[in-house]
């Protein structure tokens, strides 16, 4: 390769990483939103966070067209095919982020009162926070290429997982305590998990990380639990 | 291109299909063997369902593999690069239909009792019927490459989705019935959404073959309804 078409494919690797740092930033604003949302009962804002997931898919189809343009043209090898494909699959999981999101703003629209607790609404909010880290620090990773720090990220996942064990069982004791809760919990449950998935996806990324830079599968050692109690070895 | 070179090609995108079509077989025995699991609270196969779901993700891998290669070697354009295109989506729905299959399958071991009502069995029973026919008939308009059955496809995810919102009702009915149904009826609600996912994904699949075989994105004019009763243009 010539020096010209060496530098003029880093560009072409840098703008696929600028792509991948936009859909984060996306995605990060979104989950943020739409979990106000839920919190503050914020219909406008759950409606903007729904109009908002658009963007993401828009992104991610923009990427996967441009990393195949790249891939036929360029014929990359070793890392470099590695970081193109890495960022393919990155793409995807941030892409179901915002889905994510966009389902807890979907549940705020149909809840459409104020939320029966305020310990849930600290504990939706808690396990947010701990999700948003675990996606800036493995997109940080990922622009870093940092392969240890994607290990490390990937081991903080239990701590989510922790969280929404116990507040999948704090959901199911209101429900039983007053059946007029019923209905806004059964919406809770299904935003609880779409967090605590939030969590599963940045797991994924950090997987592409080490992939990306070590040639190598992360082997999965640390089994997944969730509130069913059943081991899982790898991403649901 | 030569005519060996051509006919290289053919015979390296007949694989790529042959692939897909072996992620589908697996991926229907897996949903049918997981719901069978839920239905008789079968923990035994149960079991042996969440272990075959790692093969899907071993397929999706090799195939993600083989189309990057495909693409670096070819350089193909059209209808062909949309054709390997389209097939490494699809590899991806599928994965993660063995995913929601896999979940209820974990969920039958946390339930581990008999179901409270033979109505709610047999609601999930059709709704998963209904789900299996989708997947089983997108999958044969990717082998046909037929756009115009993908559209009718699409347009029979409605049937799934009303079915699902009445489940959602009526598993909430029952919680209110009796608070010792709650846990059940909670990962039931779980299951549920799983297999109405499962009709999401036939979608995905069809409007990915749409696009292979037309070069263009459906519109997406049917608006999707699920319990939440809030309109969303694409999927969740």
């Amino acid at each position: 390769m010539s020096e010209h078409t060496v530098s003029a494919y880093d560009q072409e690797l840098t703008e696929i990483a600028g792509k991948i740092a936009e859909m984060g930033g996306l995605a990060e604003s979104i989950v943020s939103n739409a979990v106000s949302a839920l919190i503050t009962q914020d219909l406008v804002l759950a409606q903007s966070t729904i109009d908002r997931d658009q963007r993401l898919d828009d992104l991610l189809h923009e990427i996967e067209m441009r990393n195949v343009q790249v891939i036929a043209r360029r014929q990359p090898m070793g890392q470099d095919l590695r970081e193109i494909m890495a960022a393919t699959r990155i793409a995807n999981d941030l892409e179901r982020v915002g889905d994510m999101a966009k389902n807890v703003a979907k549940r705020v629209i149909a809840i459409d009162s104020d939320l029966k607790s305020k310990k849930l609404a600290i504990g939706v909010e808690h396990m947010t926070e701990l999700a948003l880290n675990q996606l800036k620090a493995v997109l940080d990773a990922f622009t870093r290429k940092d392969a240890e720090a994607a290990v490390r990220i990937r081991g903080q996942d239990a701590e989510i997982d922790a969280i929404y064990t116990s507040l999948f069982r704090e959901l199911l004791t209101y429900m039983m305590e007053d059946p007029r809760n019923i209905t806004q919990c059964a919406h809770l449950l299904f935003c609880a998990k779409n967090i605590e998935r939030i969590g599963d996806h940045a797991t994924n990324i950090a997987e592409n990380v080490f992939y990306m830079v070590k040639g190598d599968h992360l082997l999965d050692d640390r089994p997944r639990m969730d509130e069913t109690g059943v081991e899982d070895k790898e991403s649901v």
